[in-house]
């Protein structure tokens, strides 16, 4: 898979018309570049450059310790030092003279921002006079291409962690009544992973999320020892790692009261919004859209039906990580900086997952994962069509 | 731990003599700041910036759907956002006007450069014009303070992390015997810590790592298919992780050829030179010494008995991380920035790894762990006396 990634980055060199890719990091176990995972697949200690041309170059100048490490897992020239990266390094470059050198950080895409600023003053102090200090560039287009467009393999590792996670939203529903506490279903849930060697795909402490009812945590919180009640809404943010791939999905179930067969009007009105506002973003996303313009859809069908509008984007890519950078589907927000305007590429896959509040019940939310096809888009997930009823 | 490391870091800004901590970051699971495993204990996913002042204020400033987490976990006043963490950062500062910032950035010690490059260029633009943005400096003085002076609780935790080491070497040599593969000892010892529930303490790939024989690699590489055989030198450099603290040792082991009763000379000299070395920078290490006297003294001794130096530093903090940061006592090669000059302090907790070759047999190497104490140092490992034989 890493080899893989490295030819699709040198040819994503080429189509970007960039001459050097650049990758420069040191102790990557403690502070890692999210780059690394798809063209090395393990660590470095010391400071080591991953040096990737147009001219199909591929070499990585390491601490002579990490050398035969870096050998074992990708197909690299591997220059081991003992004293610095700094001569190796200069030497390639008066070697291949790059007009246009495209380096790890980024101020959109936290993907694409693994260089840690001491790291860059280091390299800035290398560079010092040589007048390549001019030539850097963030990497952050480079960055999207790779990690978003998943070749067949990739998407198919998603699959497989998708349909982990489906099947144990199955066996919640089996399993959770009104008494149960947040943290009991997420034990119920852990249990379940455990016997199948399934890690989380992201915090465990929050991986799954679970939130029930009217005082429920927005999101990004733990499980609490808060108990489900008749008139609840219960949602669980949840995914798996398989393969080294990610699922991220969300799915809604509502707790029937004493003489209730159906949920009240206000928790279907609120649970059928949230379906059909990724259904109508489902339908706008497609190659060459901004993605604002997909979490506007949503957004906007979530107004127009007199919610008030999530707090969030509607989506982010899905694959290594569940929040797996580049192109997003937000708003126009100060603090998603340019990327509500990056275009919907093919190959990207997406999670959609508005939400919005059923007040006296809970939050009514949704998440799905999309893949962007040549025309449009395909789910991955089975969509929830219905509440799952309980009781 | 993380309330009372917060504590500790508030001491730490009198002492220093600096205003204010600013730990700016996000998306701390894929690029996470060290320093928050100390402060926090738990990601972020927003842009946050996380506040300590000489007057006492403990401030994060955090996404709204990151507040509650935040809460959860430590002692801070949590000001969750919506659109942007610029405003709420401003306020603050022109509130509290510091004059000395430090921030999390630094050449010298990975463990004070979390935040990443485009994090230091977005924090550069918000503070344009302010003046703010020229009363920045690194916090590693702070960061190398709170990381390095470990609690009673912390080495506690060391202790115990390594004791379990140990007995899993005391196990390895139970059972290992020549016609096994570093890979055959690798997954022994990874059964014994799934038996008993330990994690490892770096990248699994390489934790335990094994090296057998004189073809071996040098260190940081994965075990291999090679296959150990009589006359062998094998060392195993492994540590778990218990309560988030960790252990990182190593131990010698030598395989009798048919009719020896003890290991060759040249085997016992290059081992008991290694255990010497360990000793005679013991009696260095104590507060105040720079740590390149410490690496000076074991590095002098090997190199007086007649072998090459060896390319890495003689020991580095064990704390959260194996590679714990900070104070290093390592020579003043280049890749170490100012670390051989950082002094001693009491609460350090450090390797002490030299390492050398004996030609035809493999390498010797040993791995102890020792606390530095107010006059002096105590090893927290039972140290390696004699060479291991088997067969």
């Amino acid at each position: 898979m890493v080899n893989e990634k490295i030819e699709q980055a040198l040819k994503i060199l080429k189509e970007k018309d960039v001459d050097m890719w650049l990758t420069f990091t040191r102790e990557t176990a403690s502070t890692p570049d999210p780059t690394l995972e798809l063209i090395l697949g393990t660590h470095v200690v010391w400071p080591s450059a991953f040096i990737l041309t147009r001219s199909g170059r591929k070499t990585a100048i390491v601490g002579s310790l990490d050398a035969q490490n870096i050998r074992d897992h990708a197909d690299y020239e591997v220059i081991g030092y003992v004293d610095s990266v700094k001569e190796p390094l200069l030497e390639i470059l008066e070697k291949e003279d790059p007009k246009r050198i495209a380096l790890n950080f980024s101020t959109n895409d936290t993907m694409a921002d693994g260089m840690t600023h001491g790291m860059y003053l280091i390299l800035e102090e290398y560079l010092k006079g040589t007048g390549y200090e001019n030539r850097l560039e963030s990497s952050e287009a480079l960055v999207a291409a790779l990690r978003g467009r998943k070749s067949p393999a990739e998407i198919e590792r998603i699959r497989k962690a998708i349909m982990e996670t489906l099947r144990i939203f199955d066996e919640v529903t089996q399993f959770v009544k009104t008494g149960h506490s947040e943290q009991d279903v997420q034990a119920y849930i852990r249990e379940r992973m455990e016997e199948r060697g399934l890690t989380a795909a992201w915090d465990p402490e929050q991986c799954p999320a679970v939130f029930t009812g009217p005082e429920s945590a927005g999101a990004h919180a733990g499980p609490t020892k808060r108990k489900i009640e008749p008139g609840h809404i219960m949602n669980v943010d949840f995914g798996v790692r398989v393969e080294g791939y990610v699922s991220d999905l969300q799915r809604t179930w509502y707790f029937l009261r004493p003489g209730e067969a159906e949920a009240p009007q206000a928790v279907q009105k609120g649970f059928q919004t949230i379906r059909d506002a990724i259904r109508a973003a489902a339908g706008a996303l497609k190659p060459g859209v901004p993605g604002w313009e997909v979490d506007h859809v949503a957004r906007q069908y979530i107004l127009d039906a007199g919610y008030g509008e999530y707090p969030h984007a509607l989506g982010h890519q899905v694959g290594r990580m569940a929040h797996d950078g580049s192109g997003l589907l937000c708003p126009k927000w100060d603090r998603y900086k340019n990327l509500p305007y990056s275009k919907v590429e093919a190959g990207q896959v997406f999670t959609l997952e508005p939400r919005l509040t059923v007040e006296g019940h809970g939050v009514a939310t949704i998440e799905e994962i999309a893949v962007v096809t040549e025309t449009g888009c395909e789910f991955l997930s089975d969509t929830q069509e219905s509440l799952i009823l309980i009781g």
